[in-house]
């Protein structure tokens, strides 16, 4: 594919339907009530410098660290959400309380540009101490971003400007120079941030450091260990025991296993796919390459979901991937969602567009309850019923992913290039966009991801010659198109878009349908979990049954024959409007022996109804037995 | 039936057989390099008061304490395992070992009698302030128990006098008086030992004491509770947030889940049945049996290994069973066949010894490794290659159980009576025992459990009419016994004892012919890890599969097809002589797509040889991948 570009979602219009409403959600009711929670819980209150700063609410946790240490990460995630809803729908109470924080950093600001609240308010003389667990780059890239999406959702620059101030003292300390650290965060963030803050800027030693904190991320001898020494602790008493769990266990360019920290992968991944775009880094593609190979023939969910250990927050053996104990932290598949993107637009191949939109309607939207102020931090595929959404978490690094992502999500849709335009994603939306150097508008029909039935309206004032391309997803096994009512045959699909070349102008319109059989999925045999057991699909929707669909029968009991119809059932009674998937199916009756754990006899089966809901859509019913993976009778 | 007494394994001679090997093992390998790591792990030297008590050399766990409390535990465990030893063979090197060990307690004794080296070497002054996580009570149970154990093997009372004292003081400080401690301990132990001095010395405080702490258990104001707020301690901040954990969470009698950490629960009920039984009390004898079909008919292992998770070393939910997280703790299934064993006395029930000799052979006998100096804590029941068996551990609980547990295995075989003789287990052995006031001998041939066919003979000086009970173990479908050469039509079988009620002298021989097929186990269908797999059973042993034995196929990939036909073949070659289990089976062939985790294709299968072993015998050629729930094909 030529290379294109996303196109921004501030010039895409979410149209009455499926993420209309979650846009909407999170808009009116997600980031007030985030706000809110970021004061009750006194994460507010800690960037009034010079106030004292406030108690630790938080114990430490087993490496002895307050998660305090994240807090700046959380108002720079939360600016960065309401900065996106703003540019939905400007709101003076948000601004207020954007420019209310922009002003406390301000005063908290140190005279060198320094800007940790945390260490500002406890421990100034230990700033820049201890990167591996204390986060302070990780904080800055997050209120990098934040500052960076209020300054486009508003043009103010105030926020900008402090926390340039601050990348430019980080610029000082970190470098490659005699005088400076050779360090780099123990959380990656800043890496994608600084990228941004180049294409906002178009200052290169934004980019150059966020190269910087990339190539010399793992080398030798290791700055974990350097600073650990100069704090007088011992390298090998580290309570972590590797450096996996950062991925700084060796140089990046040499890894081609996805290990450690879910998120903190995700993030450096999505850092190095655009420092490959940017600086045409056919290396540091080619690590890309690997490791989304390795991640999503062996180590990801069925959801998209990523992670599988809570012990780590991440990564364990490959195939790996028991469903009631998966991690599978929100934050990750949203993680891996900016890393496909990257990855999408750097190769042009719609197989990364396919693991993204697997990630967006499952992995990620789980975290996220329909009311819009409940969320998961862990997104398993079973559950005993013991699993349930929370209003508020000690980190609540999840809360504020998701609600950015929700609130972008139509950057997500459509890119554009010189003489192409690309639809990503499906649902009904209006593009303003540049091809060829005019703009014109995409307008776009679906009651996705619901049907596969999409019309593509091009609204071009005079003739204009470019390839629309359309993503025929990886689930889609049939499809067709239509030009102005007219069939095309077997028109090219080239990396999974087909590609219609021609003269546009205002009035065609382009009919696309994609077959949404459901469809059984089966996991590769080394997945333990998952064995004698399939999973249901339907479109881009990963489907689970629920205990409170089924009132006979007890969910672990179910089992699906082989031979079982599936068939759709739209309910516009449930969840707000789903198309659900029922069988006839079976049920485990009780052991002959009464009662018995084990026998020498296979227990019979019942029949029984099956029905399976969005996996996106569970304990929206309060805590319930869930599982995706259904037993095969 | 009418109630047996069991036949200490003092009057049980173990002849060369598979426990001959197993014993010979731990008395000349295991208990040494046991002492051994006593000595070098710090643990002798703490008892040698008052020297200054030995540096912290382990750090607190989560709760803030060290695992240095639990240390007087396995020394009395030690003097118990070698004091079993010395009872097969007395040693002048071990007893003077003891009797120093002895001379160090008599030595540390405060003047009234009270004896943790742990306080006493730190905070003489905190005694009793904190049965909740200090284990006071538990180090002198198991102390108790090693003392009583020595003065039986030896003769020699000084260490059993030492206790007494120390038991004594302990009546006088708990106990229902208004002066006294309303206490008990956080952990369970010292209940069971108190039974077994009852027994050894006839005085009844010490079964009133054991009575005493049973019954006072999870009454309310609860104890911990009350000792918290005398230590000036929240008791809402408990670290463990629950007393189900040390089954103080209500009164024992009310009990009717098997919940929270489940050694502490197997010895519990342990004292339960021993108290039931001398008291002949119906209602705990109840409680007893309501609790026994809980975790028999919910929460139990196939190999009888229990409690499957690693965060309360213990209970969760009914069914949550998983295999590659079992931790299934050895001491867990050593524990159970304590309570077993009670159980079994006091109800004469055969079921009872089904699950003893399923956890003999399987869950508890897994714990120890071929070379005797090797263990497991937690015995998973599929691995991905990471589990290891190690010699040593910061706990060391499981060495020394296991090791008390072999050194006396002989006394779960036999029991005797007024007019009975029972033979719980088979194997070679010879048991001196007193039946209707008279001394006979049993002698038992037999290659168990590789083989179901048992001789056993009487020898009676004079003709004697007694009914020699033989166990027809519940996996046993087939049996059949002779007497003197004449087969016995459908002779009476009562609670799973074949009765042979006659009577018996010198030269009467029986032939017990239990049929040995290979059996596949379903397990119940709630039991999510095993939903379509079986795990396969001959005679007492469950098998697993093991990597080191297919060295074309990934045992992960293996399948079993409903019809394979299950073969038996014998390996002398093989982990010192076995019976393996040999299938034609199956092998999960690569996905279609290739590569690709999820498909909507089911994978194909290729023909491959299945070899099963022993679970007990799995992890003696290193780590390795095990199953032993076996997907069907």
């Amino acid at each position: 594919m030529r290379r294109l570009s996303p196109v921004p979602f501030t010039a895409v219009s979410l149209e009455d339907d499926f993420w209309r409403e979650r846009l909407d959600t999170v808009l009116t009711r997600t980031i007030p009530s985030q706000y809110e929670k970021l004061r009750s819980s006194g994460i507010l209150e800690s960037l009034t410098i010079p106030k004292p700063p406030p108690p630790l609410r938080i114990p430490p946790g087993a490496h002895g660290l307050s998660m305090q240490v994240f807090w700046d990460s959380d108002v720079g995630k939360w600016i960065e959400a309401a900065s996106y809803a703003l540019a939905h729908r400007r709101d003076a109470a948000i601004e207020a309380q954007i420019d209310e924080i922009t002003e406390w950093l301000a005063r908290a600001q140190l005279p060198d540009g320094y800007l940790n609240c945390w260490y500002i308010g406890r421990h100034p003389e230990q700033r820049w101490s201890n990167l591996r667990d204390c986060h302070e780059l990780y904080c800055a890239g997050h209120l990098l971003e934040g500052a960076i999406a209020y300054h486009q959702a508003t043009g103010r620059r105030r926020l900008l400007d402090i926390l340039c101030r601050y990348v430019d003292h980080i610029a000082e300390v970190f470098g490659p120079g005699p005088q400076q650290k050779h360090g780099y965060c123990g959380h990656q963030e800043i890496e994608l941030a600084l990228v941004k803050l180049y294409h906002a800027t178009g200052v290169r030693k934004y980019l150059d450091l966020a190269a910087y904190f990339i190539d010399e991320r793992g080398r030798q001898p290791h700055y974990f260990d350097v600073e650990a020494r100069e704090r007088g602790d011992d390298p090998g008493s580290y309570w972590f025991k590797n450096y996996e769990y950062s991925q700084s266990h060796k140089p990046v360019r040499e890894q081609d296993k996805v290990v450690g920290h879910a998120v903190r992968a995700m993030y450096m991944y999505s850092a190095m796919a655009d420092l490959a775009a940017v600086l045409d880094d056919a290396a540091l593609k080619k690590a890309c390459e690997v490791l989304w190979r390795d991640v999503t023939s062996k180590r990801m969910y069925v959801t998209a979901g990523i992670g599988p250990s809570a012990s780590n927050e991440g990564f364990t053996q490959d195939y790996d991937l028991p469903n009631e104990t998966a991690y599978a932290e929100t934050c990750a598949s949203v993680a891996l969602i900016f890393w496909a993107q990257r990855m999408l637009h750097l190769e042009g191949d719609g197989r990364y567009a396919d693991v993204l939109e697997t990630a967006l309607y499952n992995g990620a939207l789980s975290g996220l309850s329909r009311d819009g102020t409940h969320y998961f931090y862990q997104n398993p595929l079973a559950s005993d019923g013991s699993h349930t959404r929370w209003q508020w978490h000690p980190c609540p690094c999840c809360t504020m992913n998701v609600s950015r992502l929700v609130a972008s999500v139509g950057g997500y849709f459509y890119a554009s290039g010189d003489d192409a335009v690309a639809v990503h994603l499906y649902g009904a939306s209006t593009a303003s966009l540049t091809v060829a150097g005019r703009r014109i508008r995409i307008v776009q029909h679906a009651d996705y991801p619901w049907s596969g039935k999409i019309r593509i309206a091009v609204e071009s004032e005079r003739p204009l010659r470019f390839a629309l391309k359309l993503r025929i997803p990886g689930w889609a096994r049939e499809s067709s198109v239509a030009i102005n009512g007219t069939a095309q045959k077997s028109p090219p699909v080239v990396n999974g878009y087909v590609e219609l070349d021609r003269s546009w102008q205002t009035g065609d319109v382009v009919d696309l349908e994609l077959t949404m059989p459901v469809e059984r999925i089966h996991a590769h045999p080394l997945v333990q979990a998952d064995v004698g057991r399939v999973s249901l699909r339907r479109g881009p929707l990963i489907y689970c049954i629920e205990q409170a669909d089924h009132a006979e029968t007890a969910v672990g009991l179910l089992r699906l024959p082989g031979r079982a119809e599936l068939r759709i059932e739209e309910r516009k009674d449930l969840l707000g409007g789903i198309v659900t998937i029922v069988a006839d199916a079976e049920a485990a009756a009780p052991h002959p022996a009464a009662g018995a754990l084990y026998t020498t006899e296979a227990c019979a089966t019942l029949p029984a109804r099956l029905m399976g809901i969005p996996y996106f859509l569970w304990n929206n019913r309060g805590p319930n037995r869930m599982q995706v993976w259904l037993p095969v009778a």
